[in-house]
Parts: C-alpha cells; structure tokens; sequence
C-alpha cells in the first residue's frame, strides 16, 4: 500500500522508516512545518536529515501533500483535546478523498468518535486506530476478534509513565517527586509530565474503548478521572503490609469510563511493572483475557499502526 | 454464514449452541455415529437431545452430510495423531468443495500442515484454526496482526492440567500421584492423562506455532517433548528457595520445537496458576508481548472457533 505519514515524531518517524519491512511503501511525509511526496517512494532517511538540518521534512504545504496518491493516511501527529485538530482536519481530507485512515493520535478517536464514524460511513476508506490503545499490545484487535456485544468490561494499566513512577515509589521507598525528576532523567516522563500522572493519557485510552465497546457516546468530559501526584509513600507502604500495591487503573464498563489509583495484589496479574501496560478483558464465553507488552515508544507503537495498515489490504 | 459443526465433544457442542449469539447459523452437526442438516437452521437442542437419547444427533451418514449447503466447516473431532483421521478427510471434503475451513481439532495442523496448506492453495475456501492453540487466547491472531516475520520466538504454558498439578504440587507441597488424582476427581484430568502430562498436547500447539511461524516444516515427530511425570515434589520445594518455581514450558524458535519442565521466577509472567495459559511472542520491533487466558473448556474454545468464523465473513 502507499502510505501517507503525517507527523514526525518518535511514532511517525518509525512508521516511515519500518513501513519497507512491512511491505508497505511511504509516498507522502509530513511535519507540521512541510511535506514531501514521491509518487515512487519517499527516501525517508534523506527526508528525516532535512527535518533535522531545516526543521522540516520538505518545503511543500501540507494541505497540498494531502491531496496526493495514496491508499492510507497514517495520523501520528500530537494528540490534542477538544477539537481535535489539526489530526481531525488529515483524517477527514483523507476520508472524504476515499483513503484508508490509520490513528495513532488519540484526540479524533476520543474526543470526536461520532464524527469520525460519520466520516466513515460517507467514505470508501476505512478507520482503524490500534495503536491509540496500549501501544503495541493488540487490545483493539481482541475485541474485535471476540466482537464487542461478548466483551462486558475492559480494564488495565494504561499509561507506562504513571507505572513507571508507582513502580520505582514501591520498590525503592522513595517519594513521587524524587522519583519524578529520575523519569523525567531518563525521558521516561515528559518535562509537563501532568498529561501521563494526571490520568489524562490513560482516561483518553478509556474513552476510547467505551467507544468501541459500546458503539460510540464517550469523550474525555465523560471520564471520571484522578491521577498519582496526590498518593503519599506511606500509602504505598500500607499496601505493601497487606499484599497489595497501588497502580493507576482504567477502565470502561457499562457504568461508564473511570480512571484512578486502585488498590491490587502485589503478585498479581494487574501489578505489571516499569513503563508495562497491560490491559484485561472480561468476555462472555471465555473468561478474562490479559494482554500485556510495551504500551509505548517508537517502533513498539509504529509496529500496532503497520499492522492496521496490513489489515486494510 | 451457514456452519457445519463435525464433532459433538465439549468444543462441538458450544460451537452449536453459541454459534446464534455470534450471528451464525447451524445447518449441519455430526458426530461420529450421524449427522442432521437442515438448511433453515438445525435445531441444536433438538438433536442435543437426540445424541442424549439416541447416542447421536441424527441418522444421516456423515459423509452425506459434509456435501449439504453450509459456508464454513467447523472441525471439532478429537485429535489424532499421524494421518490425523478422520478429521483430515472432513477437511478434505470441505475444500474440495470450496468451503471455508475451522478449526478446533489440532490433528490436521500439527501432523499435516504441508497437506493441509495444499488442500487450501487449491481451494477457494480458506483455512484458520485460532482454537487449536491457547484455548480462548488469540495467539494466533496477534501473530497474524505483527506477521509472522516479525515474531522472532514463541514460547508459554499451553497445556491447563500440567499447570494445574504443577500449581497445586507447589501450593499445597503435595506428590504428582496425589494431585494427578485430585484433578481426576475435579474433571481437569481426563481418566487417562497422558496426552497433558507427557507433554504432547503441549508439543502439538508448539508445532502449530513453529509451523505458522515458519510456513511449515513441522509435526510431533519433530520436537522434542518430555512432561511432568518425573518431577519430585523436592525439585518443588527446591525452586522455591530460590524464588523460582517449575512451569511446562513449550517453545517454537528458529532452532525447533521443545516442551519441558522449567524453571521460571515464581512471582514472573510465565507462572500462571491452574489452569490458565499463557504465551509470550517476542517480536522484532515491539518487544515481548504476553496473551493470557483460559486455554481450554467448551464454551471458551467455541468463541475462539466463533471469531474464526467471523473472520471468513
């Protein structure tokens, strides 16, 4: 397939530059400064040492390089809330020209599901959006596979900087903000870190499930949600007298999308550690199902869109 | 699509009576002894019902009944060995005649996989069999998703009953003897456990991932297989010492198929407990991917065979 990539960040840049390996063939890059199109291929590494020595990965506008050939948009540009733009304006140039759409940017899917559904239905292109779930664990595609009436609930961990941060406070004593400056060290949490421990990041992946799960009718507004900064060390410790650690839980039920610290079994299956996402799906007929792996980073994220990709061949 | 359920075991039995509430219709079951079609849609509590009575669920021959109207057929008979009879000939039967096949029964993928992806190359039907690995997990849709390319190794605890007697011999510091009885009683070990504890159950879904894996090359003959048999209860106590405990663990790398006693870290992902599964993938770009879940039972296998069924739509 020819694949357009709009943003080149860790994501976008990995998608181009795995697209070959899962023969796939870029002919459009974007960044928010300028695009490049080549109808026999984009030379990505020569497109992505523009960017760093000008800033941009090609001179040309990107409303343009959005009317070029291609059969999937893949829109990794920064999630954004609200609006959800500029990803939804891509998605909708995309769709309303008969293009396949791949999301790894949250902000349509969440915050815009209705809209993007009813540009689906006027489109010959399909949506797909795995990699907006867990990273590289493939959750969307479960529940596609057992189809969402046989799946009642869906929870887990959802966000690895938050379980990064949970993870270090319990197994090394120490508090949330020694420990935050250490991620924030090793780029395991962002400058504004208050997107990953607020709750935001993993309430958006929640919202998108309730979606999914339930056909539509969730966004951010309608998740309950408290994040990390608030949970003292010594709560951890009291966990840990009784067998229990503190993870940040999501989840999207019937009752609606909540995300929160939430009391678990140290040993247990929710307790994953480090920058881990796992996420757990209760079905009708097959019990609980648990999927975990890396729920984010480059390659592990741009490998869940190529698979999208893949399954829209 | 119309289904054609052979084999009325735990697995056939919930195909049948699941196979509504997952939008599909039955117009054909059989077991061993006969068959009953109707293309309005069998009466599966009916011809329940009969088997009960009767000893089957109808007294149409078998091999009539595999040339009704049906789209999809669902291979649900015991698994054998070898020659993998009689569930390969259904199969047979089914892609010579350009229908899709399903399927449950292990037989046909481990010990014919060549035959089987000739059958299906010359057929305009298509072949998947999700449930003969992991139960309800789908292992062999999240390979598919990645590619197989893409998979460098896969390994897990694929056999139930082994893990329960391993689980329960650890907790309760019990002998194999007493707890191979134990799970005779609960219905987790069949009379003559043989298949799960020797290991061969497990090396049959091991073959059938080095076979996905590595398009083929693979049967029983191939791996090299040793069960729980020999495990003192000492070897137990042993590991837990050093905070490891056993696991029957199977593989499927580039260097073959191998299923045997390990020792893995005792609060790790691959100590799953009872009758759980598990399988890790390692994959080239997204790191280790864990799917957990229950690797067997009717209804759990049924929605495995279900998601197939909808795949082929």
């Amino acid at each position: 397939m020819r694949v357009a990539v709009v943003g080149a960040g860790a994501v976008g840049r990995s998608v181009a530059e795995l697209a070959a390996d899962y023969g796939q063939e870029v002919t459009m890059l974007a960044d928010s400064r300028g695009a490049v199109v080549d109808a026999d291929g984009v030379d990505v590494a020569a497109a992505l040492s523009r960017k760093e020595a000008n800033g941009s990965v090609g001179d040309m506008e990107v409303s343009d390089a959005l009317a070029a050939e291609y059969d999937v948009l893949v829109e990794a540009t920064p999630t954004t809330l609200g609006d959800a733009e500029p990803g939804f304006s891509h998605v909708r140039a995309a769709l309303e020209s008969n293009r396949h759409v791949v999301l790894a940017n949250k902000g349509p899917v969440a915050e815009r599901y209705e809209d993007l559904r009813d540009l689906e239905h006027g489109s010959d292109g399909d949506v797909l959006f795995e990699a907006t779930v867990g990273g590289a664990i493939p959750v969307l595609s479960a529940i596609d596979d057992f189809g969402p009436d046989h799946i009642t609930a869906a929870r887990g961990v959802l966000n690895g900087t938050a379980n990064f941060i949970l993870s270090r406070m319990t197994a090394e004593g120490l508090d949330y903000d020694h420990v935050l400056s250490e991620a924030q060290d090793l780029g395991v949490a962002e400058a504004d870190p208050s997107f990953d421990v607020e709750g935001t990041d993993a309430a958006l992946k929640c919202v998108i499930l309730g979606n999914v799960l339930h056909d539509g009718g969730y966004s951010l507004a309608d998740a309950t949600v408290e994040g990390i900064r608030d949970i003292p060390g010594s709560a951890l410790e009291l966990a840990a007298e009784d067998g229990q650690t503190i993870r940040l839980i999501g989840e999207a039920t019937p009752d609606g999308v909540r995300v929160g610290p939430r009391l678990v079994p140290e040993n247990g299956t929710l307790a994953v550690t480090g920058t881990q996402n796992i996420v757990q799906l209760e079905t009708t007929h097959a019990g609980r199902l648990n999927i975990s792996g890396r729920g984010a980073g480059g390659p592990e994220t741009a490998s869940a869109v190529l698979s999208d990709v893949r399954r829209l061949e």
